[in-house]
């Protein structure tokens, strides 16, 4: 158990952000924060946070570091940018990567960290925005025991599910293993709501049939009646989830290994995001079908 | 409420079917029963329930007609044949589909039989064996209102969700939406497995941290730990999929509709199929990843 009177600083303060490290905050750790707009930070540091001006400044005199920013080139340059955690004067013991990035890129941070003298994990999440608020995330963290150990309370704060699943990268293999259901679950869905409309169905009357067995899924149950609404806004946009199926259709190169269902996920999402749609919410999927279906079908 | 002293006709007495029979055996209607395999009907015989020699005999002096068999070939001989259900001398009132047929064969034989004063409904359902034996069965009904309110308390005693659809074979059609979710989402599951076995995870973690967010599925809770265990034991044998993926996609192509997703799940059904693997569950599908990946994907 690390005592709340722990130095910690977290980089990165979008929709996710904000509630993971607020949860921290409310359990009395003192929290130095950094984000790119600082208009984000306002909240957190009327609630007694310290605003640094870089990454590498955050980290400073902290002893854990937490980031959650949005792309792969942005965790780079959170951890190993000229600005960046690993460039901080004083080493912080453990620094954790909560955004989706690249198994790679999380390894190559890693050595680079333990050079140095510091623990690093990578410890991606699933939950949305929900989730963060609620703190009942799911973070799946790869790296050393010993670090993980350091981490754990801070974790509570902001997960229910909490699991270790081998060394560094393993926590984004697994989170890659999340996208490619993801994506596959929300094709399934939009295709079911295709057909639904084609043959005439009703289709909220199709979903009270299909919804409770064999056919359902989350995306059945909470994404498909926001299609029928004509919503589109985001919870999680799908800019985002194009670039994790390109992370595990990358990561299934490096392994030789051919997922059909997850080549046409990606396909789809990245002509999707392309197309200008990526502030969307995933389950604009069905947006791209109604546009596009016959060129989509045979890409 | 039509009163429980109405003669029933049941025919085809496999595991789905004998336990829908018996729960109207159980509320106390007269009941006829017939199946290919007579020994199959033994259990109902015990129960008091009647035996008759083909469907045309079992329909004879009864009002109500049900019938749960396998493949399209059989539903055509039970109500069409030469020894079928509208060859009775006396006219039912109501008879009824409960299997997975093409949209195309109901309305032929709900012509026939409005042709001869009779109402047709297409009601099949989904829930599988343990649906069937709680009486839990979703069940989506397609035809004439009439027909609907005469049987409904007959659909009662099996299912908990009844949804009239619209006119004949939209039951079959919302069925067919109902199957293109069953298969995609088990192409994303077996996809999840090789890509966690493939990056070295532990499936069983892999499973705790994903199963309980976005990238949940029925498939993913129930199916995929029977994977991990190797136990191909058939809830729902893959050869009835493979059925009804065809249906779906002779669907897809009667409305010039095209849906990859789809097209891929039937593609590995009807090659796991081909290959023998037809008395399997439908989480066999991992199977045949495992030999043919290759091929698969390119095919």
């Amino acid at each position: 158990m690390t005592a709340t009177n722990t130095p910690i600083a977290w980089i990165g303060l979008g929709i996710m952000g904000t509630s993971m490290a607020g949860h921290l905050l409310d359990a009395g750790y003192p929290l130095t924060i950094h984000t790119r707009t600082r208009s984000r930070a306002e909240p957190l540091l009327a609630r007694g946070a310290k605003w640094a001006n870089s990454s590498q400044e955050a980290a400073e005199n902290c002893e854990f570091v937490f980031s959650m920013v949005g792309m792969p080139a942005e965790v780079e340059e959170v951890f190993l940018g000229p600005l960046g955690v690993l460039k901080s004067k004083s080493s912080p013991r453990v620094i954790v990567n909560m955004a989706t990035s690249s198994p790679t890129l999380d390894r190559k941070i890693a050595k680079i960290a333990k050079a140095q003298g510091i623990g690093f994990l990578d410890a991606p999440v699933s939950g949305g925005d929900l989730g963060a608020r609620n703190a009942t995330l799911s973070i799946m963290v790869g790296g050393e025991a010993w670090a993980l150990s350091e981490v754990m309370s801070c974790f509570e704060r902001m997960g229910k599910t909490i699991v270790h699943h081998g060394d560094v990268g393993s926590g984004q293999l697994c989170k890659v293993v999340n996208q490619l259901l993801v994506g596959a679950n929300m094709v399934a869905a939009a295709e079911a709501l295709m057909l639904s409309n084609e043959t005439g169905l009703d289709s909220w009357k199709m979903l009270e049939s299909v919804g409770g067995g064999a056919a359902s899924s989350w995306t059945l149950t909470n994404l498909v009646p926001r299609m029928l609404r004509d919503d589109w806004d985001s919870g999680f946009s799908l800019a985002y989830l194009a670039k994790d199926l390109k992370i595990a259709v990358e990561t299934c190169q490096e392994l030789g290994l051919k997922l059909p269902g997850l080549a046409l996920s990606q396909r789809l999402y990245s002509r999707l995001d392309e197309l200008g749609h990526g502030a969307h919410g995933t389950q604009a999927l069905l947006k791209l079908w109604k546009q596009a279906e016959a060129s989509l079908a045979e890409g």
